[in-house]
């Protein structure tokens, strides 16, 4: 396996529905995780639905971090995919704090491809036939 | 479990490295997977790397859908989260075909919280604990 990065899927609750419901407060708790993360921002997205719930997206140069908030629920879900020396589990823990929530799960996917499959790799391959 | 959503996760290789340096296939090819998924666009972001690779994430009213592609490696991570009714596995379908990757792993994960942590529901026993 070729990995290519780490994608940490979380699902939180617990936590104060007036926070889940804060557009303000999350694009700041996210920005807050992406620094704590050394992660490099390249755009935000934060949108407040109506009546309740905020959904965010972070692209990152390291891939991404996505945020959906059910307030009524005091329950959130929460995406981190990092690739290079990041450090998702760090921006995990400080969005989990800023949001308050007091139950998290968190299963960490090591994301890539079978290595066999790298087409460098099989050009290396054919290379080698051919010599020998 | 209260789920809120079905997230899957995908990892897909054997694809042409010109397509997925193709920053413009790479819009299209979404904004099609995200009608065929019967989802709603809030926001789009697609980002090209130097000197290859592409980052896109698609902020939903369903939640999001994110990809990033290696070409060097022929390979793209792609993320489906969808609440609602939509149709993630037809939106899947698409951007497979579109970015011509020949093999594809696809794990479904059922995003929520345990029933009992709902605080709608912890109100309605705690009313009904002081009626009996």
């Amino acid at each position: 396996m070729a990995n290519v990065g780490i994608h940490l899927v979380v699902d939180a609750w617990e936590a104060p529905a007036e926070l889940l419901n804060d557009a303000n407060r999350i694009r700041e708790a996210l920005i807050e995780a992406i620094c704590a993360g050394e992660a490099t921002l390249i755009d935000l997205c934060v949108h407040q639905f109506s009546p309740h719930g905020v959904t965010a997206t972070a692209t990152l140069a390291e891939s991404h971090i996505a945020i959906h908030t059910w307030p009524e629920h005091g329950y959130f879900a929460a995406d981190f995919f990092f690739c290079g020396q990041g450090k998702p589990a760090r921006a995990m823990e400080v969005l989990q704090t800023a949001l308050g929530a007091k139950q998290v799960t968190a299963t960490e996917i090591q994301r890539g491809f079978p290595q066999s499959a790298d087409p460098r790799t099989r050009r290396s391959e054919a290379v080698f036939q051919g010599v020998a």
